[in-house]
Protein backbone atom coordinates (compact mmCIF):
# COMPACT_ATOMS: atom_id res chain seq x y z
CA UNK A 1 0.00 0.00 0.00
CA UNK A 2 1.80 3.34 -1.09
CA UNK A 3 1.39 5.60 2.18
CA UNK A 4 1.19 9.51 1.57
CA UNK A 5 3.37 11.39 3.51
CA UNK A 6 1.50 14.45 6.06
CA UNK A 7 3.10 17.28 6.49
CA UNK A 8 4.34 18.10 10.01
CA UNK A 9 1.69 21.21 9.59
CA UNK A 10 -1.27 18.84 9.31
CA UNK A 11 -0.20 16.51 12.38
CA UNK A 12 0.02 19.36 14.27
CA UNK A 13 -3.76 20.69 13.53
CA UNK A 14 -5.10 16.70 14.57
CA UNK A 15 -4.65 16.37 18.23
CA UNK A 16 -6.73 20.26 18.01
CA UNK A 17 -9.70 19.20 15.65
CA UNK A 18 -9.68 15.64 17.84
CA UNK A 19 -10.26 17.86 20.58
CA UNK A 20 -12.77 20.69 19.27
CA UNK A 21 -14.52 17.49 18.02
CA UNK A 22 -14.70 16.19 20.90
CA UNK A 23 -16.35 19.52 23.17
CA UNK A 24 -18.78 19.27 20.32
CA UNK A 25 -20.03 16.40 21.11
CA UNK A 26 -19.97 17.01 24.71
CA UNK A 27 -22.28 19.96 23.84
CA UNK A 28 -24.65 17.64 21.44
CA UNK A 29 -23.63 18.71 17.99
CA UNK A 30 -24.08 16.31 16.03
CA UNK A 31 -22.73 17.60 12.44
CA UNK A 32 -21.24 20.58 11.47
CA UNK A 33 -19.83 22.12 8.70
CA UNK A 34 -16.02 23.12 7.38
CA UNK A 35 -17.46 26.85 7.99
CA UNK A 36 -18.88 26.76 11.52
CA UNK A 37 -15.76 24.75 12.62
CA UNK A 38 -13.63 27.02 10.71
CA UNK A 39 -15.16 30.11 12.93
CA UNK A 40 -14.70 28.02 15.95
CA UNK A 41 -11.18 26.98 15.45
CA UNK A 42 -10.11 30.35 13.74
CA UNK A 43 -8.82 28.10 10.88
CA UNK A 44 -10.39 28.78 7.16
CA UNK A 45 -12.65 26.36 6.03
CA UNK A 46 -10.48 25.66 3.06
CA UNK A 47 -7.47 24.67 5.26
CA UNK A 48 -9.75 22.39 7.23
CA UNK A 49 -11.09 20.60 3.89
CA UNK A 50 -7.80 20.08 2.50
CA UNK A 51 -6.01 18.96 6.15
CA UNK A 52 -9.04 16.08 6.37
CA UNK A 53 -8.58 15.77 2.22
CA UNK A 54 -4.94 14.14 3.46
CA UNK A 55 -6.79 11.17 4.64
CA UNK A 56 -9.46 10.95 2.32
CA UNK A 57 -11.65 13.42 3.64
CA UNK A 58 -14.60 12.76 5.99
CA UNK A 59 -17.45 15.25 4.97
CA UNK A 60 -20.26 15.03 2.46
CA UNK A 61 -20.66 17.69 0.03
CA UNK A 62 -23.86 20.06 1.31
CA UNK A 63 -24.21 18.24 4.57
CA UNK A 64 -21.43 19.24 6.52
CA UNK A 65 -19.38 16.61 9.16
CA UNK A 66 -20.79 14.09 11.03
CA UNK A 67 -19.04 15.18 14.35
CA UNK A 68 -18.94 11.58 15.80
CA UNK A 69 -17.63 10.18 12.88
CA UNK A 70 -15.20 12.49 12.37
CA UNK A 71 -14.04 12.67 16.09
CA UNK A 72 -13.40 8.46 15.68
CA UNK A 73 -11.97 8.64 12.36
CA UNK A 74 -9.02 11.56 13.61
CA UNK A 75 -8.51 9.27 16.40
CA UNK A 76 -7.53 6.35 14.65
CA UNK A 77 -5.78 8.69 12.59
CA UNK A 78 -3.93 9.52 15.99
CA UNK A 79 -3.49 5.65 16.80
CA UNK A 80 -5.77 6.67 19.90
CA UNK A 81 -7.76 3.55 19.37
CA UNK A 82 -4.82 1.29 20.60
CA UNK A 83 -4.13 1.55 24.14
CA UNK A 84 -0.37 2.54 24.17
CA UNK A 85 2.09 1.11 27.44
CA UNK A 86 4.05 3.71 28.80
CA UNK A 87 7.03 4.30 31.30
CA UNK A 88 7.86 7.29 32.90
CA UNK A 89 11.63 7.45 33.51
CA UNK A 90 12.59 9.99 36.16
CA UNK A 91 10.36 10.70 39.07
CA UNK A 92 11.26 14.23 39.62
CA UNK A 93 8.64 17.21 40.05
CA UNK A 94 7.43 16.50 36.25
CA UNK A 95 7.56 13.29 36.00
CA UNK A 96 5.47 12.72 39.56
CA UNK A 97 3.37 15.11 37.72
CA UNK A 98 2.77 13.28 34.57
CA UNK A 99 2.75 10.36 36.24
CA UNK A 100 -0.17 11.28 38.35
CA UNK A 101 -2.09 12.66 35.92
CA UNK A 102 -1.81 9.88 33.23
CA UNK A 103 -2.82 7.39 35.27
CA UNK A 104 -6.72 7.95 35.63
CA UNK A 105 -9.12 8.34 32.62
CA UNK A 106 -6.53 7.63 30.16
CA UNK A 107 -7.96 5.48 27.52
CA UNK A 108 -5.28 5.42 25.17
CA UNK A 109 -2.38 5.99 27.27
CA UNK A 110 -1.64 3.47 30.32
CA UNK A 111 1.01 3.54 32.12
CA UNK A 112 2.17 0.52 33.19
CA UNK A 113 5.77 1.63 35.27
CA UNK A 114 7.46 4.30 36.53
CA UNK A 115 11.01 4.18 37.12
CA UNK A 116 13.80 6.65 38.53
CA UNK A 117 17.42 5.88 39.69
CA UNK A 118 17.34 7.10 43.05
CA UNK A 119 17.25 4.55 45.49
CA UNK A 120 15.37 6.60 47.95
CA UNK A 121 12.51 7.29 45.81
CA UNK A 122 12.12 3.59 45.23
CA UNK A 123 9.65 1.95 46.45
CA UNK A 124 7.16 5.28 46.77
CA UNK A 125 4.09 5.09 45.13
CA UNK A 126 2.14 7.18 42.88
CA UNK A 127 -1.10 7.35 42.80
CA UNK A 128 -1.44 3.59 42.01
CA UNK A 129 1.85 3.22 40.67
CA UNK A 130 5.64 2.00 42.82
CA UNK A 131 8.35 3.98 41.57
CA UNK A 132 10.79 0.95 40.61
CA UNK A 133 14.89 1.25 40.18
CA UNK A 134 15.80 2.24 36.72
CA UNK A 135 17.99 -1.34 36.68
CA UNK A 136 14.72 -3.15 36.37
CA UNK A 137 14.02 -1.32 33.19
CA UNK A 138 15.27 -4.26 31.01
CA UNK A 139 13.26 -6.76 32.47
CA UNK A 140 10.05 -4.63 32.89
CA UNK A 141 10.45 -3.78 29.23
CA UNK A 142 11.19 -7.44 28.03
CA UNK A 143 8.10 -8.77 30.02
CA UNK A 144 5.84 -5.90 29.02
CA UNK A 145 5.28 -4.46 25.38
CA UNK A 146 5.93 -0.97 26.09
CA UNK A 147 5.24 1.72 23.10
CA UNK A 148 6.24 4.88 24.76
CA UNK A 149 8.43 5.66 27.02
CA UNK A 150 8.02 9.31 28.45
CA UNK A 151 11.65 11.14 29.77
CA UNK A 152 11.56 13.13 32.57
CA UNK A 153 15.03 13.00 33.54
CA UNK A 154 17.79 15.53 34.48
CA UNK A 155 19.36 17.38 30.85
CA UNK A 156 22.87 14.88 31.19
CA UNK A 157 21.46 11.83 31.71
CA UNK A 158 18.79 11.94 28.92
CA UNK A 159 20.88 10.71 26.00
CA UNK A 160 22.05 7.93 28.14
CA UNK A 161 18.22 6.80 29.26
CA UNK A 162 17.07 7.08 25.60
CA UNK A 163 19.99 4.76 24.17
CA UNK A 164 19.16 2.68 26.59
CA UNK A 165 15.45 2.59 26.15
CA UNK A 166 15.50 2.78 22.49
CA UNK A 167 18.22 -0.98 23.12
CA UNK A 168 14.83 -2.09 24.59
CA UNK A 169 13.03 -1.72 21.58
CA UNK A 170 10.89 1.09 22.56
CA UNK A 171 10.29 3.35 19.17
CA UNK A 172 8.91 6.30 20.83
CA UNK A 173 9.80 8.93 22.98
CA UNK A 174 8.38 11.85 24.90
CA UNK A 175 10.64 13.95 25.95
CA UNK A 176 11.04 16.64 28.51
CA UNK A 177 14.52 17.06 28.96
CA UNK A 178 16.02 19.84 27.71
CA UNK A 179 17.78 18.27 25.01
CA UNK A 180 17.10 18.10 21.43
CA UNK A 181 16.95 13.82 21.32
CA UNK A 182 15.65 13.63 17.86
CA UNK A 183 18.98 14.11 16.67
CA UNK A 184 20.61 12.31 18.82
CA UNK A 185 19.01 8.95 18.29
CA UNK A 186 18.45 6.47 15.21
CA UNK A 187 16.13 6.96 12.14
CA UNK A 188 12.91 4.96 13.02
CA UNK A 189 12.64 6.88 16.37
CA UNK A 190 10.28 9.44 16.87
CA UNK A 191 10.77 12.25 19.88
CA UNK A 192 8.25 14.64 20.95
CA UNK A 193 10.43 16.93 22.82
CA UNK A 194 8.47 19.58 25.80
CA UNK A 195 10.91 21.94 26.00
CA UNK A 196 9.36 24.05 28.79
CA UNK A 197 11.62 26.31 29.52
CA UNK A 198 11.19 27.34 25.43
CA UNK A 199 7.42 27.84 25.60
CA UNK A 200 8.07 30.60 28.78
CA UNK A 201 10.76 32.29 26.91
CA UNK A 202 8.91 32.78 23.85
CA UNK A 203 5.85 34.09 25.96
CA UNK A 204 8.75 36.32 27.84
CA UNK A 205 9.68 37.81 24.42
CA UNK A 206 5.72 38.15 22.91
CA UNK A 207 4.58 39.99 26.75
CA UNK A 208 7.67 42.40 25.62
CA UNK A 209 6.41 42.60 21.91
CA UNK A 210 2.97 42.37 21.53
CA UNK A 211 2.68 44.48 18.26
CA UNK A 212 5.90 42.78 16.24
CA UNK A 213 4.05 39.48 16.63
CA UNK A 214 2.89 37.92 13.32
CA UNK A 215 1.55 34.27 13.07
CA UNK B 1 11.26 53.73 16.64
CA UNK B 2 9.86 51.67 14.06
CA UNK B 3 9.42 48.03 15.14
CA UNK B 4 10.33 45.40 12.61
CA UNK B 5 8.14 42.53 12.70
CA UNK B 6 9.17 39.03 13.45
CA UNK B 7 8.12 35.94 12.35
CA UNK B 8 6.60 33.33 14.80
CA UNK B 9 9.26 30.85 13.62
CA UNK B 10 12.19 33.24 14.23
CA UNK B 11 10.70 33.63 17.67
CA UNK B 12 10.20 29.54 18.23
CA UNK B 13 14.07 29.21 16.98
CA UNK B 14 15.43 32.12 19.10
CA UNK B 15 14.83 29.91 22.61
CA UNK B 16 16.81 26.89 20.78
CA UNK B 17 19.57 29.25 19.81
CA UNK B 18 19.53 30.65 23.82
CA UNK B 19 20.03 26.83 24.80
CA UNK B 20 22.70 26.11 22.56
CA UNK B 21 25.05 28.97 23.18
CA UNK B 22 24.64 28.05 26.57
CA UNK B 23 26.08 24.52 26.29
CA UNK B 24 29.07 25.97 24.04
CA UNK B 25 29.97 28.32 27.11
CA UNK B 26 29.31 25.67 29.61
CA UNK B 27 31.76 23.60 27.43
CA UNK B 28 34.60 27.28 26.97
CA UNK B 29 33.64 27.47 23.62
CA UNK B 30 34.42 31.73 22.76
CA UNK B 31 33.35 31.75 19.28
CA UNK B 32 31.66 29.78 16.62
CA UNK B 33 31.22 30.41 13.00
CA UNK B 34 27.52 30.06 11.07
CA UNK B 35 28.19 26.45 9.73
CA UNK B 36 29.47 24.93 12.83
CA UNK B 37 26.22 26.09 14.65
CA UNK B 38 24.52 25.15 11.72
CA UNK B 39 25.98 21.62 11.97
CA UNK B 40 24.99 21.34 15.55
CA UNK B 41 21.50 22.64 15.05
CA UNK B 42 20.39 20.88 12.03
CA UNK B 43 19.80 24.46 11.50
CA UNK B 44 21.01 25.53 7.41
CA UNK B 45 23.88 27.95 8.38
CA UNK B 46 21.29 31.24 5.46
CA UNK B 47 18.53 30.30 7.86
CA UNK B 48 20.93 31.30 10.93
CA UNK B 49 22.12 34.37 9.48
CA UNK B 50 18.78 35.70 8.64
CA UNK B 51 17.19 34.68 11.79
CA UNK B 52 20.05 37.01 13.40
CA UNK B 53 19.38 39.78 10.72
CA UNK B 54 15.80 40.16 12.33
CA UNK B 55 17.88 41.70 15.16
CA UNK B 56 21.03 43.60 13.40
CA UNK B 57 23.30 40.18 13.40
CA UNK B 58 25.35 39.54 15.53
CA UNK B 59 28.58 38.38 13.35
CA UNK B 60 31.73 39.60 11.85
CA UNK B 61 32.68 38.61 8.84
CA UNK B 62 35.29 35.84 9.17
CA UNK B 63 35.40 35.78 12.68
CA UNK B 64 32.45 34.33 13.49
CA UNK B 65 29.87 34.43 16.38
CA UNK B 66 31.13 35.51 20.03
CA UNK B 67 29.27 32.82 21.79
CA UNK B 68 28.96 34.87 25.17
CA UNK B 69 27.89 38.19 23.57
CA UNK B 70 25.71 36.49 21.81
CA UNK B 71 23.92 34.64 24.17
CA UNK B 72 23.43 37.65 25.83
CA UNK B 73 21.99 39.30 23.14
CA UNK B 74 19.24 36.74 22.51
CA UNK B 75 18.74 36.35 25.97
CA UNK B 76 18.00 40.55 25.74
CA UNK B 77 15.89 40.06 22.99
CA UNK B 78 14.13 37.46 25.46
CA UNK B 79 13.49 39.91 28.00
CA UNK B 80 15.79 37.45 30.49
CA UNK B 81 17.80 40.10 31.10
CA UNK B 82 14.68 40.97 33.54
CA UNK B 83 13.17 39.56 36.28
CA UNK B 84 9.46 38.61 35.81
CA UNK B 85 7.39 38.33 38.45
CA UNK B 86 5.26 35.14 38.15
CA UNK B 87 1.75 34.10 39.73
CA UNK B 88 0.92 30.22 39.45
CA UNK B 89 -2.75 29.39 39.54
CA UNK B 90 -3.91 25.93 40.04
CA UNK B 91 -1.79 23.72 42.52
CA UNK B 92 -2.96 20.13 40.80
CA UNK B 93 -0.20 17.58 39.92
CA UNK B 94 1.12 20.51 36.85
CA UNK B 95 0.45 23.11 38.68
CA UNK B 96 2.67 21.94 41.83
CA UNK B 97 5.40 20.69 39.57
CA UNK B 98 6.24 24.25 37.77
CA UNK B 99 5.59 25.42 41.29
CA UNK B 100 8.79 23.54 42.81
CA UNK B 101 10.91 23.35 39.48
CA UNK B 102 10.16 27.16 38.81
CA UNK B 103 11.51 28.13 42.40
CA UNK B 104 15.21 27.75 42.55
CA UNK B 105 17.60 28.75 40.08
CA UNK B 106 15.54 31.07 37.78
CA UNK B 107 16.65 34.04 37.45
CA UNK B 108 14.61 35.66 35.08
CA UNK B 109 11.43 34.26 36.29
CA UNK B 110 10.36 34.90 39.89
CA UNK B 111 7.52 32.87 41.19
CA UNK B 112 6.15 35.06 44.16
CA UNK B 113 2.52 33.33 44.66
CA UNK B 114 0.51 30.47 43.90
CA UNK B 115 -2.98 29.92 44.40
CA UNK B 116 -6.07 27.78 44.84
CA UNK B 117 -9.17 27.20 44.94
CA UNK B 118 -9.93 24.51 46.94
CA UNK B 119 -9.99 25.46 50.83
CA UNK B 120 -8.00 22.29 51.39
CA UNK B 121 -4.99 22.85 49.82
CA UNK B 122 -5.03 27.04 51.07
CA UNK B 123 -1.51 26.90 53.63
CA UNK B 124 -0.25 23.79 52.36
CA UNK B 125 3.35 24.62 51.37
CA UNK B 126 5.53 24.11 48.18
CA UNK B 127 9.19 24.85 48.50
CA UNK B 128 9.33 28.30 50.01
CA UNK B 129 5.67 29.37 48.86
CA UNK B 130 2.15 28.50 50.87
CA UNK B 131 -0.67 28.11 48.77
CA UNK B 132 -3.21 30.85 49.33
CA UNK B 133 -6.65 31.16 48.02
CA UNK B 134 -7.86 32.15 44.80
CA UNK B 135 -9.68 35.05 46.52
CA UNK B 136 -6.43 36.52 47.72
CA UNK B 137 -5.09 37.02 44.00
CA UNK B 138 -6.90 39.89 43.99
CA UNK B 139 -4.90 42.40 46.35
CA UNK B 140 -1.58 39.91 46.06
CA UNK B 141 -1.68 41.50 42.58
CA UNK B 142 -1.93 45.39 43.79
CA UNK B 143 0.38 44.83 45.75
CA UNK B 144 3.30 43.09 44.06
CA UNK B 145 3.76 43.95 40.30
CA UNK B 146 2.87 40.68 38.59
CA UNK B 147 3.87 40.15 34.43
CA UNK B 148 2.97 36.37 34.04
CA UNK B 149 0.36 34.29 35.15
CA UNK B 150 0.89 30.85 34.41
CA UNK B 151 -2.60 28.44 34.23
CA UNK B 152 -2.98 25.59 35.44
CA UNK B 153 -6.16 24.87 36.12
CA UNK B 154 -9.15 22.93 34.84
CA UNK B 155 -9.95 23.28 31.72
CA UNK B 156 -13.59 24.58 32.70
CA UNK B 157 -12.53 27.19 34.94
CA UNK B 158 -9.88 28.63 32.73
CA UNK B 159 -11.94 31.59 30.63
CA UNK B 160 -12.88 32.84 33.99
CA UNK B 161 -9.23 32.59 35.36
CA UNK B 162 -7.99 34.45 32.83
CA UNK B 163 -10.25 37.24 32.65
CA UNK B 164 -9.91 37.76 36.15
CA UNK B 165 -6.06 37.83 35.79
CA UNK B 166 -6.07 40.20 32.53
CA UNK B 167 -8.96 42.26 34.23
CA UNK B 168 -6.04 42.50 37.17
CA UNK B 169 -3.54 43.94 34.45
CA UNK B 170 -1.32 40.98 33.73
CA UNK B 171 -1.01 40.36 30.08
CA UNK B 172 0.96 37.49 29.93
CA UNK B 173 -0.07 33.66 30.31
CA UNK B 174 1.24 30.86 30.22
CA UNK B 175 -1.70 28.64 29.87
CA UNK B 176 -1.25 24.79 30.20
CA UNK B 177 -5.30 24.26 30.11
CA UNK B 178 -6.30 22.00 27.44
CA UNK B 179 -8.02 25.19 26.07
CA UNK B 180 -7.18 28.05 22.98
CA UNK B 181 -7.37 30.73 25.52
CA UNK B 182 -5.60 33.06 22.70
CA UNK B 183 -9.18 33.01 21.08
CA UNK B 184 -10.69 34.16 24.46
CA UNK B 185 -9.32 37.08 25.30
CA UNK B 186 -8.71 40.56 24.37
CA UNK B 187 -5.63 41.52 21.49
CA UNK B 188 -2.69 42.91 23.70
CA UNK B 189 -2.78 39.73 25.80
CA UNK B 190 -0.02 37.14 24.72
CA UNK B 191 -0.82 33.61 25.75
CA UNK B 192 1.30 30.63 25.53
CA UNK B 193 -0.47 27.44 25.06
CA UNK B 194 1.08 23.96 26.21
CA UNK B 195 -1.02 21.38 25.52
CA UNK B 196 1.07 18.24 27.25
CA UNK B 197 -1.58 16.08 25.74
CA UNK B 198 -1.90 17.10 22.04
CA UNK B 199 2.23 17.07 22.40
CA UNK B 200 1.31 13.10 23.35
CA UNK B 201 -1.00 12.65 20.68
CA UNK B 202 1.41 13.55 17.92
CA UNK B 203 3.71 11.45 19.55
CA UNK B 204 0.81 8.53 18.80
CA UNK B 205 0.81 9.43 15.54
CA UNK B 206 4.19 9.75 14.67
CA UNK B 207 5.14 6.10 16.26
CA UNK B 208 2.24 4.84 13.55
CA UNK B 209 3.80 6.70 10.74
CA UNK B 210 7.67 6.73 10.97
CA UNK B 211 7.59 6.70 7.39
CA UNK B 212 4.85 9.05 6.61
CA UNK B 213 6.30 11.80 8.55
CA UNK B 214 7.95 14.53 6.76
CA UNK B 215 9.60 18.25 8.46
Amino acid sequence: MEEKRISKAVITRMPRYYRYLGELMDEGVERISSKALSEKMHITASQIRQDFNNFGGFGQQGYGYNVRYLHEEIGKILALDTAHNVVIIGIGNIGHALAAYMQPDMQSFHVSGIFDADPNKVGRQVGALTIRHIDELDAFVKENSVDIAVLTVPRDYAIGVAEKVVSLGIKAIWNFALIDLNLKLPKGVVVENVHLMESLMRLSYNSQNTDGFII
